[in-house]
């Protein structure tokens, strides 16, 4: 019951990256679980990791990899994270990077693993690596849709969009996909997210762009507060379409714009799926001294149960904001300069409830099935903005129910 | 359907502090929701109130009141928490002193205003002030059960305990009543709580005592993380008994000891009866290197939606509890040094699931309605340790129609 998203569009190829996926049973039977990326030779890759001091072990492989070669695989299963398993996890991280560079003829180094699902369980490297050699005979690049499908979890639609740069006469493609429902409140990335574009650009260039596109899409995302051990964002790019992006050039400008606004597309995408979304809720703070504290009281307000409980009930419940403002933990902070509105709503102004407000006015905005709540500091001058759901009895049925 | 609580025990008179309840009509019909406390003369007075940067009004003129005189009466109301409503709240509770001044031949600024219940509705003044000549007629030191459930919100029991302190041949007897049940994380104190005892005692030791006891007991709480703009804990102390407890003294420590149980009691009353709450969780985190990293471990935990629809489902799904320390923000945290233990079955040990754990060990601990979690940090002697609630339907359903 995703609010407000479509079925998955058609994804376009990228020139220079071919996927495939494949049913391994790694968790779920009958459906795809298991995903091989791969990049053309040449091609740079970025990559944004979670900031959960227990990274799973693909997390750690990942980052090293990195390191030491450039990167040509990368290889996700969906339905188990191999997270908490210890020096058994890394072992069986790596014997799939071997697998793969077995089949297609590459060194581990040059393989990325990715999983994402239960944490603690053992993941069954047998029936990962039994499909492998298909994957890598089966790769194609018009495989995004059914790539954006098996990567699944708790989503309950595939997330994924292209987009173009047009840079003079020629231009660029773009295209990525997502997936994440459930224990999303990225620190670096989301869940996993993977991009890929046929420009032609320096690595340390593309992390750079990467890093800018995260930081105000898949880092302004929570539904419930909790950072996984798995997040990874991934940006490839293969260089096939001949434009060349440079520090500084118009096309690296116009090429940063359509990502930042691609990122921010599929983070929400996230967030309108979250795990029993019923509402997509933009939380704006403007006023603010600087970033930090607009992000702690949009956050403080994202995350309480109380604020989330009444936005699924549609009940305009303005002092569960108020209090949430309120404990959000800036210094000094003076209650009669706060404006909250609800949508075009002023509810709250001068340490009360707006002389204004009615609460059938307040009542036509919470009914929506997307909402903005606007809080105004009163302090300074820098704004920011976080996307969430709300809190229903689904979320808790679907974490209550998830391993049984 | 309070975890482990049994109905309200017979709350013992405390020497020279009386009580009545009386039904207002605040926001309920047909039970009492106005109460009034009497300290006679003589008596000291101590009191911590909420951190939220929005304090409602009540804790606003109640902190000035303190200051401006010596305390004889409590005024309490359940129903209206008289926050968010600006000047008008102001008013509003200077207006109820007024009332009680006029009534029991006393300075208003005598009389401290309390009120818990919903934020940014007007307080209905003349309901309250209606009922308080009766009231004050009515006082008497046989009352505690009765005020106990007037102050009640969404609390499903009463909640309240009685200890005796013997030193030497004399006897000091202690009384104090709590209500609280949702947007329970006190950041100094609890929702709502009075005790009372008939030491006599200076009031700077008074409030030195209440802090202690404050510290480790309603500071240690959380239910869904949500900081109240009316949170209060009162403790007075009329010197009725005659025991006069000083500075350095062992009557104190006996006094001190006493008091911090008797709050301790009181708070995990309060997560007992939390919000929805199916069961009572007591988070231990061990091996810290001060007492901040181990709540700010032990407050992830609980404050993981995660982590509690988990405990809701009795699923030893420990990989959420692993992800929850590992976003606690410490600083060079190694995932090998962590241990968690369920109850008595160790869980986690060297980065993953312990060799000896078996699925129906945690299965048979997550069944229990009073679980332990135990951390295990390996980086230094400190420990500390909260109290919570798991996450259930009820919690969902109890917020979401809290105004319907």
């Amino acid at each position: 019951m995703a609010v407000g998203l479509e079925g998955l569009s058609y994804l376009k190829p990228v020139n220079g990256i071919r996927l495939a996926a494949a049913a391994a049973g790694v968790c779920y039977q009958n459906r795809d679980d298991v995903v091989l990326i791969e990049c053309c030779e040449g091609s740079s890759c970025a990559g944004v990791f979670t900031k959960n001091a227990f990274c799973a072990a693909p997390v750690v492989i990942s980052r090293q990899h990195m390191q030491a070669a450039s990167t040509r695989y990368l290889l996700i299963n969906s339905g188990n994270a191999n997270a908490g398993t210890g020096a058994q996890g890394m072992q069986a991280a790596q014997a799939c990077c071997q697998s793969v560079a077995d089949s297609a003829d590459c060194q581990p180094e040059q393989v990325l693993p990715f999983s994402t699902g239960v944490i603690g369980e053992p993941l069954p490297v047998d029936r990962i690596t039994a499909v492998i050699p298909d994957l890598v005979e089966r790769l194609d690049e018009d495989s995004w849709n059914q790539v954006a499908t098996a990567i699944m979890t708790t989503d309950t639609v595939a997330k994924g969009v292209s987009a173009q740069v047009i840079s003079g006469e020629q231009s660029i493609q773009i295209t990525g996909i997502a997936k994440g429902s459930g224990m999303i409140r990225p620190d670096m990335a989301t869940m996993l997210a993977y991009i890929a574009t046929d420009a032609e650009i320096e690595p340390a260039l593309l992390q750079q762009c990467l890093q800018e596109a995260v930081a105000h899409s898949f880092n302004r995302i929570t539904v419930d507060g909790d950072t996984s051990t798995n997040d990874a964002c991934m940006l490839l790019a293969s260089g096939k379409s001949g434009v060349t992006l440079t520090q500084g050039s118009d096309a690296l400008a116009d090429f940063q714009q359509t990502l930042n606004q691609l990122s921010a597309t599929l983070a929400q995408m996230i967030i309108r799926d979250g795990e029993g979304a019923t509402k997509f809720i933009t939380i704006r703070v403007e006023q603010g001294n600087d970033t930090q504290e607009c992000l702690d009281v949009a956050y403080t307000i994202a995350h309480s149960p109380l604020v989330k409980t009444a936005l699924f009930a549609s009940d305009p419940n303005w002092g569960r904001i108020l209090a949430a403002v309120g404990r959000a933990g800036l210094d000094e902070l003076v209650l009669d300069d706060i404006q909250i509105d609800l949508g075009d709503v002023r509810i709250v102004e001068q340490g009360g409830r707006a002389a204004s407000y009615t609460e059938a006015q307040g009542q036509a905005v919470m009914s929506q099935d997307e909402i903005t709540i606007t809080v105004r500091l009163g302090r300074g001058q820098v704004s920011d903005c976080v996307w969430t759901t709300d809190f229903s009895y689904d979320y808790v049925k679907i974490n209550a129910e998830y391993r049984t």
